[in-house]
């Protein structure tokens, strides 16, 4: 069947560098009302590429929600569990926004340019309505508003490299989830240590998009030795690495506990924020669920439209696998997914009912080995 | 150029229809994160099928936001400057809401289910999130959530009397903007007269996702004499319709009095609503511009990625053209688009950027005739 293609009007938001992003790209998805490339060659090729030279990713639909004013930091601190209070200019911290219910509401990046002024970075839901209802809902003192900024991303192991040259200096300074001020060919950027992949890179984010070609085609022209070529967060490196996908992995019905989120923060911090009183009973009853690693050798499977049935085979009990990609590197198919809590164990079987056929494999670690645990 | 092919995963919310809709579909969208078919044969073909006969279309992604409890109707009244007070289960109101600023922030039909249970139909922005910001944050005693239910339009001249067939009654007591609960091959269905077309229709609300396909195919095959097929919202038959699109033609930028929707609501209800001062400050200063219907003779002009830029001709004065499509019935280009007040006269002059030349037409009357009024 031939694939539809993708209808464009204003509707979808225009990154200012699609005219070199969509160029070559064999897929594509929509984003925070904005068109994300999700394959160039192919999604193995784009990963072994990924993994050894140096990607420009157009991820302008990492659409920034500004909090700025009296209540900045109060109203952010509101939004989760993470403690911010301690949060400096320059730093990057990543935290999951929580409801009522201690659901996942979305899983930004928080930026903190100065102490009243934060940009969340967000994944795929519409943030600025949930902030702008809130604040407005219980009187906070800020402006939300959606600057026009747009993200670029450098990932790979030589995007280190191609920055020193674009910037002038070592950017070897830059300490992870740090960003700093700067500009590339004249342009003004805000550039961050951070990025969707698990082989290192750098957010640079643009506030004029006039130049978006200009700076495209800057760094494109600086990285033809190294290699550069356009990519896109990739589904097979994305999941090897754990990142978890809102949407996929979870949703506004799962809690940050359950989906292990919790390592990113401490219960009890002082301010206050929405959703703690369910959040901590959570914590003090346990999960009923929890995210695992799942590998199962043999032939690929292929992405889940919704998720895929998932039994744990000791126990017979019901999980789902939520997101799955044949590893080249691996030879064998790596999963995140759901199982009870207390089936967690490493080596632990499990069964996936994929299109009418069952398919066996086992509970990994973290670097995706399944040997028993004792 | 290949248009690249639309990735699915989770994070798109599956339509219980997709497994017939996606097929034939040329081009699709994302909108509220389904899919959504725009167009099958061709944009031209779809419409003159549509004006003379009945489409079956996939509108799975005109999610539902269900407000329900002690405050609903202090709240739904809360979100919009229309009055909502007088409005009886079994009735449909089309209903901008607003931000602080009057922005718009969505335009829903809401739907009465009983004095204390509402549904937004919503248009593409996230009215969860904002829905529950706002009860949260001011603590109106509702619940907020979106239910599994997904919408399924007939529309065009045969729907009703295919609608008679399937329900195995007349439905032409159902009035405009109205709805009954009913049932087909016992599948419960809310059925109501309204739809995203100006050929007039019904909506059917499904709510058991698991009897999507079921539904399509007893559809389809009561259909087969009438002519029916698939079909999608029709850009030249919504623009000659003179029917708004969020996004489009209108975003949380634009306020209803600039946009044409104060015909929808009187200034001044008693209830309290967000936005009401900076509301009655546009109607008392006027607005800055104003919406219009364009024709543009000649040549097909393509809708814009973008707005395209417009200049009134007799003033200088700029504007946009926010949506167009050439009207093989009008044989000309219909197009929608703001202008400064002042400069509304059917019969004005004006001029069209389009791909690096200049284009003339003329603002037109509701039905699109451009005789210079006096």
């Amino acid at each position: 069947m031939n694939a539809p293609a993708l209808s464009l009007s204003r509707r979808l938001r225009k990154s200012p560098f699609e005219a070199r992003s969509h160029t070559g790209a064999k897929a594509t998805s929509v984003y925070n009302h904005v068109v994300l490339p999700t394959a160039y060659v192919s999604l193995e090729d784009d990963y072994w590429h990924l993994r050894e030279h140096v990607q420009i990713w157009d991820v302008a639909c990492q659409v920034q929600v500004e909090v700025k004013g009296r209540d900045a930091l109060k109203l952010v601190e509101f939004l989760t569990p993470r403690d911010l209070s301690a949060m400096l200019p320059g730093q990057c911290v990543y935290a999951p926004l929580l409801d009522e219910r201690a659901g996942i509401v979305n899983d930004p990046i928080i930026l903190c340019l100065a102490p009243d002024h934060f940009w969340l970075s967000i994944s795929d839901s519409d943030v600025l309505l949930w902030v702008k209802g809130l604040a407005l809902g219980a009187g906070f003192d800020v402006t939300v508003s959606d600057p026009d900024v747009f993200p670029l991303s450098l990932q790979g192991p030589k995007s280190e490299a191609l920055l020193d040259r674009l910037i002038g200096e070592p950017v070897g300074d830059i300490r992870f989830f740090r960003f700093i001020e700067t500009q590339i060919a004249g342009i003004p950027l805000i550039v961050a240590r951070t990025g969707w992949s698990g082989q290192g890179g750098f957010e640079l984010y643009l506030n004029e998009p006039s130049e978006g070609e200009r700076l495209w085609d800057t760094i494109a022209a600086a990285g033809a030795d190294l290699n550069l070529r356009p990519g896109c967060p990739n589904l097979i490196d994305r999941i090897e690495t754990g990142l978890l996908s809102h949407g996929n992995d979870m949703t506004l019905y799962n809690n940050p506990i359950e989906a292990g989120l919790d390592r990113f923060f401490k219960l009890g911090k002082s301010a206050d924020y929405l959703g703690r009183e369910a959040l901590e009973k959570i914590a003090q009853d346990g999960p009923a669920q929890r995210m695992v690693r799942v590998v199962v050798p043999g032939a690929p499977v292929a992405n889940p439209r919704e998720t895929y049935s998932m039994i744990v085979a000791e126990s017979g009990t019901p999980g789902c696998m939520t997101s799955i990609a044949y590893s080249p590197r691996l030879h064998c198919n790596v999963g995140l997914g759901y199982v009870p809590s207390g089936n967690t164990r490493v080596g632990t079987a499990i069964e996936v009912a994929v299109a009418g056929t069952k398919r066996q494999g086992q509970i990994a670690s973290q670097d995706w080995t399944t040997e028993l645990e004792g």
